[in-house]
């Protein structure tokens, strides 16, 4: 079967001046634009929410639901590109604007990273490795899943989970009703739980043209079930660092991707020393990469735009010998001062009014390295 | 006589959300509304222009003329403390403002930086050297002033001079009539023409409390009266160095200066080696000092953010070993594409869609540096 033609203005490249849409009003939408904007090209801003922190500092914005068909054919019509700032947009929406205007990365990339179940069989097909999977859509699947998988095993909804949502851990059989329940009915995935020593993430782009760029792979801590620390260079072996980055390249490959994206990994110790198996894949700019804001020649933000807008990837490399993320949850953020009075730390907060328990307010990036003479 | 009181508002410190008001909204306002985005403040931009470079960054803009109380006082009451990013800004405007709301720096700074007499006799006063100058306000005046200083002279009137215009360089004393006639009848400063080896720059800030803070001296190649090129280290003996940034900090003091600003110095070679003349101070954020965006740890906009706000200086660090500004000028940024490619370059444009000749489109940094691994 030959493959389908590519569909109208897929070769698009931007020029300054012109305007790239993102789907989603967040922190990452916010940062995204900020970097277009020393680019010299213009964002306009696609969300829901009426105090999206992108509004202000975008120069258009529509405040729309995802399902609005005229909202967003006017959205389609006013801007050049459209690229998402996460992975829970409508498969739908996207299509739609695809018939319309470019959107990088697309609905193929969206779609496999919305289903855990189509996430895996990906990462298996590229010969990767993953935890040990199968799919779940009753109680009796459930029962005769974990009698191959055995225990313990993590139960979670194949679609719209993140940062711990939508999951239930099963240490028993006799958990297993409880789990399905929490399920409330959604197909679900069972997957082996994974002992390892630590977990890694690479964040790379991949251009228009195929070119493909990745950061350093970072090594992350977690805390309630969210990024809490991130540092490079991880705690991995060249080839092991290596691999991360091939697997990384694979699935930019086979997904069609266009811009940034996250794959997160767990190393795993084993008798022939580090494994790597793929946990998840994000289609976006991500968090365990905003250390590139100051510790990279080039920020994830930048990279991504750079993608979408078809233009040549930027140097990945590290500026000095490591860095360190540290995101501001809730009330972390109450301490501005304290971090604006260290002379090491750089802090980026995100124009949020309200600080939420387990909501992210900013994050701070600490670089290691030796710094030239000042006055 | 005691000073007089502090006027209302003068030590607010502001809150992360708070809103900074610009007056001005050119690449610098633009450049310290991204910065400020950074850290969670936002930013308000007033000025006449319609296709301001800074009103597509910023959450809210107001477009009047300088001299529209209507709209200054509504703006005043929208902003929790304002700041320019050109000092060309009626001092009228300020102190309007001051009455109602923090503005820093204040009038004070401003008058003495738009008025080049009062500039040259701070300097003098401080003891810093300046070139010989006279008061030019008549032609006879300025054939008395020739006797005294001699040729070749440069005469400037007094007012809103920048990059070159205004000016008449005097070679022959045939030349007075024209040269006295090119002033319009303004209020003008016959300069003693000042033979130097280089021109550097000192970009520093002093902030709320009074502390002091200055990037490394820059070297400033200029072409047709317009900054081309910025080096950091100058070569400049350290000395000399320090002398030029202990004059930056005289001057700042002497201005209950708040914020970033620009002293330019002319760099002359004598017997005794180098000498430092005052030549210009420029009360914003300064062209000289765009390197420190990918050059320094903190960046002359972010500086500039801190100090306004109330808040700690970040520290003035450069990274790497040196580092390189060129402005892209007119036409020069028609080779964005170029510099994409090219890994060590750091592409800033400015969002103006109309490359006039002679009109700041954008600017390019590299680094000196060893830099890290990458993939």
């Amino acid at each position: 079967m030959p493959a389908p033609p590519p569909p109208p203005g897929s070769a698009t490249v931007l020029s300054p001046g012109a305007t790239i849409g993102i789907l989603g009003g967040g922190q990452l939408g916010r940062m995204l634009a900020l970097s277009a904007a020393q680019l010299g090209l213009n964002c306009h801003i696609f969300a829901p929410e009426a105090d999206s922190p992108a509004f202000g500092v975008a120069a258009r914005h529509t405040r729309a639901g995802y399902d609005d068909e005229v909202a967003l054919a006017g959205f389609a019509s006013a801007v050049d590109v459209v690229t998402f700032e996460f992975e829970n947009v409508p498969v739908s929406t996207v299509r739609f604007l695809e018939a319309r205007v470019p959107v990088r990365p697309g609905s193929k990339a969206l779609g496999v990273a919305q289903d855990r179940l189509a996430e895996k069989q990906l990462a298996r097909s590229l010969k990767a490795t993953t935890a040990a999977f199968a799919s779940v859509t009753s109680h009796a699947e459930l029962v005769a899943a974990l009698a191959v998988i055995g225990l313990p095993a993590v139960l979670k909804t194949t679609r719209l989970g993140y940062d711990g949502k939508g999951q239930a851990k099963l240490t028993a059989m006799a958990g297993s009703e409880a789990a399905w329940a929490a399920m409330r009915g959604q197909p679900a995935i069972l997957e082996a739980f994974v002992r390892f020593r630590c977990e890694v993430s690479v964040v790379a782009a991949r251009g228009l043209d195929g070119s493909f760029s990745a950061f350093d792979a970072t090594e992350n801590e977690h805390r309630h079930h969210m990024l809490h620390r991130s540092m490079v260079p991880a705690t991995l072996s060249r080839p092991c660092a290596d691999e991360a980055v091939a697997t990384t390249r694979r699935i930019a490959e086979a997904l069609d991707y266009v811009g940034v994206l996250g794959v997160e990994f767990f190393v795993c110790t084993g008798e022939r020393g580090d494994t790597l198996v793929v946990n998840e894949i994000a289609p976006r700019v991500h968090n365990s990469g905003h250390w590139t804001m100051d510790g990279a020649v080039t920020s994830q933000f930048e990279q991504h735009v750079r993608a979408v807008a078809g233009w040549p990837l930027g140097s990945p490399a590290l500026l000095g010998t490591g860095a360190e993320m540290l995101n501001l949850i809730g009330d972390d953020a109450a301490d501005w001062q304290g971090i604006l009075q260290d002379p090491s730390a750089r802090l980026h907060l995100y124009g949020k009014a309200e600080a939420r328990p387990g909501r992210k307010m900013g994050h701070v990036n600490r670089l290691r390295t030796e710094l030239g003479s000042h006055s």
